[in-house]
């Protein structure tokens, strides 16, 4: 469906991946404006009147402008409910159980796979320094115990928030594609459930487009 | 409103605080259930089975049990959008301002506010150890730097969601509240228009409902 949609951002960044997955999944079109983040564009005017913040991405459609990659999914799935994919449900109990287990992966999950990300994928990739092996060695204690109970969750429903595929699962898939790179990717093949969640949620074909941009 | 639903938590806890804010501003009902922290009644079922992350709050409705405090909150503005203060828009757009700024909270605003909250007002409240003055030296750098956007935002509207109180101003509460009882005080009152937000916020008869339990 043609838009007015502009995504502003870098394809190796999680949360601008993470925003276009979620375009893929609702078969919206959308103009990627690509920033120089090595001459410091995102910290800059114009793009610091999209995010005071100064991080990727930034989100227009027509006149509205938004940043936080998790507000402008939710922005999307609302605001297109038609289209596509639907990624949340309409009920509101069940949408309330989604809406908990995407600040799950916000809260939980995130922090130390993001870590995980920026020192074994990102720094090594872009030349941002050496990796500190104490972080490692913390975030992937965390990010274990998450999987424990993400273990639980996935043996008693097929996804995080519920029997479809929803944003609580899409939200993942930056973080969970670049840690299947590393030696981490043990964390997930070692727990079966949620190995086969891991591999169903990669295989979608709008994550397979992302990909197709780098 | 007479309803169904219980929140498990105890009174000094942040979270549990901001659900509690929620209900008050909804005008709902609710029955209190105060877990037994310090004998570890939230590392252990039955807590478990509501929470499997073990932190509180915890919350039931009828048959719906949900975690997280911002996933709870969205949960009673939408299910309960008749009552009360409204707490979000309606328009889709409006809506998705109000979501950014909840992001803005959860991901720049409360992790140095909440580390401030566990260094000067928990750990000397509870016993629960020394004060680590170089967290509090980095935590308030991080937070001024935020409350200067926030005193940006401020500026070009009354509240961080838009023209009214909303979830976005909201969830800021028992951090806010827990930080004018410190010296952290001045990083709010040098700033005016977020000095008066503070203040605005913190007079809302919802927020003296909550800590009247304390």
């Amino acid at each position: 469906m043609a838009t007015s949609i502009k995504v502003h951002g870098v394809p190796f960044s999680g949360p601008t991946c993470r925003v276009l997955a979620c375009l893929y999944e609702k078969e919206l079109e959308y103009e990627f404006v690509k920033l120089k983040m090595h001459e410091g564009e995102h910290k800059k005017q114009p793009f610091l009147s999209i995010n005071p913040f100064g991080q990727v991405p930034g989100f227009q459609d027509g006149d509205l402008t938004l940043f936080e990659s998790r507000a402008i999914t939710q922005y999307i799935v609302g605001n297109y409910a038609n289209n596509g994919t639907q990624l949340i449900f309409q009920d509101p109990k069940k949408a309330a159980i989604v809406l908990t287990w995407i600040e799950v992966e916000s809260h939980h999950y995130d922090p130390p796979a993001s870590k995980l990300v920026l020192e074994l994928c990102l720094k090594p990739l872009l030349g941002w320094g050496e990796t500190d092996a104490a972080v490692v060695e913390q975030s992937e204690a965390e990010l274990a115990k998450v999987l424990d109970i993400y273990e639980d969750r996935l043996a008693q429903s097929k996804y995080l928030g519920g029997e479809s595929f929803t944003l609580a699962d899409l939200h993942h898939l930056p973080t969970i594609d670049y840690l299947f790179g590393t030696q981490m990717k043990k964390l997930f093949e070692s727990r079966p459930h949620v190995n086969a969640w891991a591999a169903d949620i990669m295989a979608r074909p709008a994550w397979a487009k992302v990909l197709a941009l780098r």
